[in-house]
């Protein structure tokens, strides 16, 4: 059994409008924010004891279903 | 300059339809899933030099704008 820690953010070259408003109402709070970037988080226990399938399966889940490969980076860790 | 990698996941005890709605989707598709959660994902950048102002700032954001502790935990790394 293994969790994985799956982070999802959009490439750099993406604008990130979402982003870009918390970097304006921290900035406005008097926050000493240089940038924000907002992506996704994810956490999948996968019933699978070997951690090479395990690693397989999770490129396989987050590059066809977690993430859009278009616009977006995916990164793991796994635990377990 | 630090960059604060944030992950804010829903507390345990509250329930998560999105992370379910996605883990149905994975078992339908025959991955051997046992459980999704679902949470975000920020980076923040952050002008400030010193580890330990930084870090408390990112308690003060973290804790006041990003998450809702009501229903959600935060954490997060600083690198830089």
């Amino acid at each position: 059994m293994f969790k994985a820690k799956v982070t999802v953010t959009l490439k750099k070259s993406i604008l990130d409008p979402q982003g870009s408003t918390v970097e304006r109402a921290l900035k406005s709070m008097g926050y000493p924010v240089e940038s924000v970037r907002i992506g996704k988080y994810m956490e999948v226990v996968l019933a699978e004891e070997d951690k090479n399938k395990a690693e397989g399966l999770m490129h396989e889940i987050c590059s066809k279903l977690l993430s859009n490969p278009v616009i977006e980076d995916y990164s793991f860790e796994l635990e377990g």
